[in-house]
């Protein structure tokens, strides 16, 4: 047996005891807030000797920024974990349920996935946001970290392991890996007779690695070329207020709108408006050649304009940049976003009534959104408490990802003697 | 481009018109069924090729069996077409909803897959089965057939595109792969950018090589180890009637039980009783050394009592073939159930109230019994009417599969102006 092999064994036979642990569940993950307030210092140094590391083999400094601990932020970890222990337990719950005609009662309910696998980069935040979710959904899980983040994460990782034990569940409900080369992620991805379940969180590169290496069954997040489109029924001071908010609210969350597609009806009208707006904003504006003609024609002081290309169209800025084009029609908005879109969320600016059913009907995305900003696909507004990512597949999972979504379901059939005839 | 590209691309053409088709599906399959009926005699002459081809190639008995066409079948499969065309649509159905603080509105809508692609073996019924349920189900689907089966499954192709044209909607809704080489069953396995799920419909060996095997989502189903567990409370007399049932009413189905678990403290008794009702149904049994000492005791007439290898615990005999064994406790038997099973269905037979909530609670499998048949997991017992199989994974579809697990869901936000604070 492989070191990963041996942790996936001691991951099943935690996840057994997981399946039943009803409420001492949230006693681990409130033991668990506590010791990393209490035990802040050992995870700053670990955290100090990683941040060390990191600035020697020259790290930048946003992914520096990222990797940085400090008391507020290992605050804002044990709050995270305390705002799991209150969600409302997921396993348990009777979906459906039906009496055959012989009077078998079969029920569907929800049950825990079993071992859960996390593949993600050198945040060592998503340690304990995690390992909380996957508890509280009552699956073991197996935490493989970005190498850079190891000693925070392996710091954060013993933390909440005496917490759990402290409550009375199986150490091993959290492990991390310790091997922190490629290889273990390759053997990972391929551990079906262990892993149930492998969530890639991070960026576009790890995801795509994950999805076309993993033979586990894996959950695709958080990846977003979220569009905006601006149809010709559009009340377009609301337009300006989304598109601003869409783009600049948060520029580096998948969330964000990343293209504004404006129906050529309005374009006229609305370009320079909009792009004065976005310029105040500092957004660097991407241009097809037609809004490039309206834009340029309105001379806006201070805007940096650029011609568009065609990988544009595809990419996720994460930045204040914004595509933009003009349609020649509703039609056209769909086919580009369905052509382009990575399937995260859309919003259509209309008052056409025909044209918004359209338009939610046909776009293929987990969220679509009416007169209102790309930046609400999250679980916490879509009713879900706390949320592991948003999905941006079909299966399993759609849009944002709660700790429902981290159970599977069971049937479980009642009878008293029935056989079939 | 290749020809499966091809094929990719104009199901996704295809899809999209499906995404809104609403009550146009219904009068495809009506059309379909109509079809098959009518074009009966083009079917069989293509049926009677392949078996003619089949038989040269020394096919067996039992796969020539299931090659064969008659008039009873193929009537068969159009009432298996007309019966999805009666289900309700699962597409457009609204399963949650939320309102949040600012007045957005979110709801939860079950929109079609897209495009499916369904690999099966030489049974030409699964043609018109698989093609009726992607179709009800909103999405277009790319057919893999067995080999020994394509003039037979083009042939049915044919009558069904012809009258889903005649519907108006896209000929290449559904689409049969011409090359029935490995090659094409590979490709299929890694079109990632066309497809949105792939489902092995056949034996154990062919849905391992997919699931090892796709890139893209596989839904596993339809393999079954399944259990009787007869615990030291069961009414024995019930235990026999369900066991006998769920052996022999239809060996060769996945729900078909396949392994008998006795608790000690009844193996006594209920074993050479058992046994004798078995080996009157001519069940050959494979028992563990308890049991056979017990059975063989016993001194049954006729019997076929062997003693049962390592192997047979994880066997699927699909067959008249039971392998039997004695556990000390409840926790023995679930231990060896979690281990061996292949998560389809377990039926514990108990009169005892902690030890039937602590086997439907710990068993990890799709579907527990309690004192009924393992028979009974069917999608049309569940209150599902049709079926395309039996998932045995947990992710995204667990148990009967039927139309509205082959959809996904959609999220709309229904806003007035909403931005993010």
């Amino acid at each position: 047996m492989t070191e990963l092999q041996k942790m996936g064994a001691a991951a099943q036979k935690a996840a057994a005891v997981l399946r039943t642990a009803g409420e001492k569940k949230r006693t681990a993950l409130n033991a668990a807030a506590a010791a990393l307030r209490a035990r802040q210092a050992e995870i700053l140094a670990a955290n100090e000797e990683d941040l060390k590391a990191a600035k020697e083999n020259g790290m930048s400094e946003a992914m520096l920024d990222r990797l940085a601990l400090t008391p507020a932020r290992i605050e804002g970890m044990a709050k995270g974990v305390e705002d799991v222990s209150v969600q409302r337990d997921p396993v348990g719950r009777i979906l459906s349920g039906e009496t055959n005609p012989k009077g078998l009662k079969v029920e569907k309910i929800t049950v825990p996935m079993g071992v859960i696998g996390i593949i993600y980069e050198a945040r060592p935040n998503v340690t304990s946001d995690a390992a909380a979710l996957c508890l509280m959904a009552g699956s073991a899980v197996i935490l493989r970290g970005g190498k850079e983040a190891f000693r925070s994460n392996n710091a954060i990782a013993e933390v909440l392991r005496d917490a759990i034990e402290s409550a009375d569940l199986p150490r091993d409900s959290v492990q991390l890996v310790q091997d922190t080369s490629r290889a273990s992620s390759v053997e990972l991805m391929g551990m079906t007779e262990y892993l149930d379940l492998l969530i890639p969180r991070g960026g576009a590169g790890l995801i795509r690695a994950v999805v076309e290496n993993a033979k586990v069954p894996v959950i695709e997040t958080g990846v977003g070329n979220c569009h905006v489109y601006v149809d010709a029924s559009a009340d377009l001071d609301m337009a300006q207020r989304i598109l601003v908010n869409a783009k600049c609210q948060r520029p580096s969350v998948c969330n964000a709108a990343e293209k504004l597609l404006v129906h050529k009806d309005v374009a006229a009208e609305f370009l320079p408006q909009i792009a004065a707006a976005l310029a105040e904003a500092n957004v660097v504006l991407q241009a097809d050649t037609t809004s490039y003609g309206i834009i340029s024609g309105a001379a806006i002081e201070g805007l940096d304009l650029n011609h568009a290309a065609e990988e544009d169209w595809d990419t996720e800025y994460l930045a204040l940049k914004m595509g933009i084009k003009v349609v020649s029609d509703l039609d056209a908005a769909i086919d580009h976003i369905n052509t382009h879109s990575t399937g995260h969320t859309e919003s259509i600016i209309a008052e056409d009534y025909a044209a918004i059913e359209e338009f939610t009907k046909r776009i293929d995305s987990a969220v679509v959104m009416v007169n209102a900003s790309t930046r609400f696909t999250d679980g916490g507004v879509f009713g879900f408490g706390a949320e592991l990512g948003i999905s941006t597949q079909k299966m399993h999972a759609r849009g944002p990802m709660g700790l429902r979504e981290m159970t599977t379901t069971k049937w479980i059939g009642y009878g008293t003697g029935q056989v079939r005839a």
